[in-house]
């Protein structure tokens, strides 16, 4: 066996579990959110403000993809909602199979959830070929890291649904050329939406919990049959 | 094959073109540094910097792997060393037969160099484990990542010989605990060296320049042969 026909393989067992869970969150009516992006560009800052802003209306859940360490789970947990931490054994990405065993292992806890956030590992490129049975991925950006990152990392800008740029109350400290962005990424995917938003000042918040809102009811009255089609 | 021996395979494959590599470095004298970093931290714009401050000294060179566009070794260019892009074709890390083939097809444009700056494909994880034949490993850290990083990802916190805090002129607009990585990335590797730095307002870039200095000259003054040991 070739290494691309390993790749290939754990591939289709990826996407054989995905199907999977798609189908359980479809029964369910949960809103699976995959949030992919570098190190450190704010994916469980933006989770810890969206479980304050949200918990009372949603039952909403965490599971948090990391090399090494509990603590990004910790923090959502700190936020008011439940979550696990799934850690990696060294790889660089998430499977559905670490999802699956992870959300059996949970039991009522994090079932039947309104909404559930999938932190993936820090690393814009690993995580873009597995689908985790998420509704959609979004793909973080903070204006810090530089302006020319969609066109270095296609794969991921090209597949996520939303493109939200984050650490907006740093623009006047840094060069970032806003506009530059939202066309590369138009370029790459028309159909994305793009959010420009600062979980520390709260700037572009209220446009992401609307978006998520929206897309909760709309996961809980689409037909459980739609959401498994490919 | 399972895939666990396609790893075994690909880094021993790696390793043998990586020993040839430190051959060849070792009878030129050239001190090569792998640069590993996430995405935007600033890896670019450091050796931008340094190319400007250390050319007419020294002769200098760089390749830059990337998942695509040619931008950075235009950068590298534009600061007037010479410069090429490796392209690794959706791989999230350069290999050491990547290397060798680039300085192949570059000929003397990239050989005899004083210091070869290789910068690695934007990632904290899968960079760590292939040797390019480098002089040591450098990571980066912005300040705006977090100060959590090194506990995240601690292999190339533990591997790399310098750990380089970038960007430290956006210290007063975010939060970040420079004594805690500085005791995380101790307790990872006590022998590391630690440096803090911002290429923009020119903090702390003195120390980057002498420590290149100082390795550039050990590099050139030890007999390659203990250069080749492992």
């Amino acid at each position: 066996m070739t290494e691309i026909d390993v790749k290939r393989k754990v591939l289709e067992a990826n996407a054989s579990a995905a199907r999977s869970l798609k189908e359980t969150f479809g029964a369910s009516g949960t809103l699976v959110v995959n949030l992919i992006s570098s190190p450190g560009s704010g994916k469980t800052t933006l989770l810890e403000a969206t479980a304050r802003a949200l918990k009372d209306r949603f039952r909403l859940g965490g599971l948090d993809g990391d090399i090494a360490t509990e603590r990004d789970a910790e923090r959502l947990q700190r936020a008011g909602i439940p979550a696990r931490q799934i850690l990696t054994g060294g790889a660089c990405h998430l499977d559905a199979r670490q999802v699956e065993k992870a959300l059996a292992e949970e039991g009522s806890r994090l079932a039947g959830l309104d909404a559930l956030f999938i932190e993936n590992v820090g690393n814009l490129i690993c995580p873009t070929s597995y689908d985790l049975g998420e509704a959609f991925k979004v793909v973080l950006l903070s204006v810090v890291e530089g302006d020319d990152k969609p066109f270095k990392y296609p794969a991921i800008f090209s597949r996520a649904a939303f493109t939200v740029v984050t650490k907006c109350d740093l623009l006047p400290h840094v060069d970032f050329d806003l506009s530059a962005v939202r066309e590369q990424v138009a370029a790459l995917n028309p159909s994305a939406g793009f959010l420009v938003v600062s979980a520390r000042s709260g700037e572009g918040m209220d446009a992401w919990y609307s978006l998520l809102e929206e897309k909760i009811a709309w996961k809980r009255e689409a037909p459980a049959a739609a959401l498994v089609a490919p």
